[in-house]
């Protein structure tokens, strides 16, 4: 009650399973009082790509384009772009981020690694000594929450699915100080029945009803790789 | 000799020590005999985002847009956009495809993610049951070749650099049937000496000269995890 929750939402269709899974998650953290708000990226058209246009007015080195010191710079200065100082405002006011995706070749859709890249800037969230569990993004908790295409067992036969989290978990969230819940899995969707799908959506309201008692992951190698 | 190689390259400064090291594979590729293509995402401005703009004309279901079914149906009736079946045809040639790009988030950049994310579509790179050691890309090989913002000891303190190339080299190449050889890591060259700098680009050019004669990795958990 009273939290304050940012989605970040990568799927280009509402009427898909991620679509479903944002809806629940949107009703059901209102319901409980949470202030909500999502970044739909598709509907954004949010931009990916990391360039110079993120940089307003002159740079700091026009000799050689570095993008990590020329968005430094800018941030310092404030003169970022503004569609990443929107995000930045809403990443700083949230007490949980929430990234709802499907999974695309054991990682995020490249629109959600965009706003990683290019919203997750040195100086907001990380800075030369800050990172980890000294990174800037101090006192927020965030959640994976992804859909696959193969079923559990798929992932299973050739490792463990905990290994394709250690990037986005422990080398984005935890690298700016941010605490990770267990991640939210629902594999293969697409395939399963209409009842199946149901039991999945009915599952993450559930999950959402204490998802506030639960206790960030060890975000350690031992969690993923034990 | 007479050997094709494409090589994807992600960074936006021609003068960084990522531009470099392209340069240095263009032209010992070439002085061997090779024949070397390059996409430049950057200069290409290569669109990131998966879309319903990936699919020319009608779409397979327009109800609700499902990306994976809309490029597999499009792939196989010849109705993917032009960057796309140009990506492929390039794919489909070479031998050997390089990743030159700065690790950003443990990860590629969201230009070069959206390049695996709507190239590798599904009946291109893989099919129902051809993935992995079945993947329709046989006979090709893949190196990814980064720079990164931090030293060697730093990515060590919290596990093993192997950790993070697991999505990219066993969940994207190894998925599609490429054989992935060593990956080619330069360690913080923006903090290092000219000095340092000039021999990380000579070891570059070292590796390449006998590149050909390399084994694959085994791509298994093993090599990733111990």
């Amino acid at each position: 009650p009273g939290k304050k929750v940012l989605i970040v939402y990568a799927h280009q269709e509402p009427k898909s399973f991620n679509g479903s899974l944002l809806k629940i998650a949107v009703e059901e953290l209102t319901k409980q009082g949470c202030s909500v708000t999502v970044s739909d990226l598709y509907a954004m058209q949010f931009e990916p790509r990391a360039t110079r246009n993120d940089i307003v007015g002159h740079l700091h080195n026009s000799e050689a384009f570095n993008y990590g010191v020329e968005t430094w710079e800018a941030y310092k200065r404030g003169g970022l772009s503004k569609d990443l100082v929107q995000e930045q405002k809403k990443v700083q006011e949230a007490d949980l981020l929430i990234f709802q995706f499907p999974l695309f070749w054991f990682s995020m859709p490249a629109i959600l690694k965009g706003w990683m890249d290019r919203v997750l800037v040195q100086g907001f969230a990380y800075d030369l000594s800050k990172a980890y569990d000294g990174g800037l993004l101090q006192d927020k908790l965030s959640l994976f929450s992804f859909t696959t295409g193969g079923s559990k067992e798929k992932y299973a036969i050739r490792g463990d699915i905990r290994y394709l989290l250690w990037p986005m978990q422990h080398g984005i969230m935890h690298f700016c100080g941010v605490k990770v819940l267990e991640p939210h899995i629902c594999y293969a969707p697409e395939h399963a029945s209409e009842e199946k799908r149901k039991e999945m959506l009915t599952a993450w309201t559930q999950r959402l009803k204490t998802l506030w008692k639960e206790e960030p992951i060890d975000c350690s190698p031992e969690w993923y790789f034990k």
